[in-house]
């Protein structure tokens, strides 16, 4: 299986910057989560829908950051993402956040996918499919 | 109706400072909020339990914050709380945020009660006597 | 003075929910924030630069918002800003937000212009000029 | 050396769950910082003073978090926080997070000492010897 990486472009607000001057540590995991639902997206997967219809949720195992360079307000990154395992009820993606060519930060976020009750399920047929494809 | 003010303290996290050294403004509204979880423990209701078991939901109509000091990380601050207006359906929290005696902040929040399908109910009556308490 | 009004689109994430299923309301302050940043980039004017070159800052000194429909995960969500006021030393903005032509939120805030030391000081008559200039 | 785990307690914001009625996960990176400043007051150190007077930063390099169990609004939970590793420049910190006995997530960060000029630096022999003072 060859997967694409799918880059989506975050513009550091004010409010994810602290007195240190650069931006704090938490907020890479929200845009790692930008870059997730960015990255469904691209796979023409609404996650949204998929919640609100389907009662499908990507719940989150665990997650890590190693922070290389910091960055600051107004910094335009680059998240690239792609999904860098896919089980039968679980899946990792792993992230590169870019600033030009330099890389701010690497992470993962592993998740296992539930349903309506909130317990672990298979990954739909369907989207298993979608993800897989390699565009 | 005397109506006392319940005080509340925070500690302002290194999160919640931005770039220019001071508490993100927004943040404001955050210790609003515990302010008002807390101001409801104070009457012996738990927000939380009437979200949950009945449903009841404080939708927020507006918000408002005049910045009239700075305040910085592992300032202690005292959020004062108290219900400035109440009505049949609505209710009106003023704030003031101080550190020592110094005022850092003030607003207020406008609020409309809602029942499970988030349409604006009554207040129920238990809770309007409870919050119309004085002590 | 004729203002052109100024939009900058936002898509809400996971983080910006709250349980209650929607948009938290603190989180609107953050959009205005990027609209501003915007606005001024569609002024031609980095604030950044600003802040980072010439110690200028924008301090808040007041900030309130009215919130008219819920709004949530996934949402893209126009927010239109404007400058209402301008005086020597500070400006008021004001913004609504649409989904769609629906208004989902409209608000305001003020600023006064800071230096380096963080005083109250003139707005840079380069600044006044480009932001007065109706593009 | 033995040290002994510092407990800090954590009211969880409803600004801090998301629309899967959860905490965001990204929040649990914010209470290991209020858990790590708490830390270092229980060892008689003010990390703010540390930077406002000293110049002294504590930059992190990595963080990872293991979710176990959610957690939601108005939880009580117990962040354990204890120095698993003191080296001449750097530091790990290791966490537990409770909700009464039950694990909801555990997680480490590691930290780099900076200087005034934002470089590494040796950890002042004072604080490394408050740190490590088993009380």
């Amino acid at each position: 299986m060859f997967v694409k990486t799918h880059t989506t472009e975050i513009r550091v607000r004010y409010e994810e910057t602290d007195r240190m001057g650069v931006s704090y540590y938490g907020n890479y995991f929200t845009w790692f989560e930008v870059a997730r639902t960015d990255y469904f997206r691209g796979k023409g997967i609404s996650y949204r829908r998929l919640e609100e219809e389907e009662g499908i949720g990507l719940m989150v195992v665990s997650a890590s950051c190693r922070y290389i360079r910091p960055s600051t307000y107004d910094d335009v990154l680059t998240v690239e993402s792609r999904i860098s395992e896919i089980k039968n009820t679980s899946l990792v993606f792993a992230y590169n956040i870019r600033r030009g060519t330099d890389l701010v930060a690497s992470g993962e976020t592993s998740h296992v996918f539930t349903d309506r009750s909130r317990k672990p399920c298979k990954i739909p047929a369907g989207i298993k499919k979608a993800l897989s494809v390699s565009t």
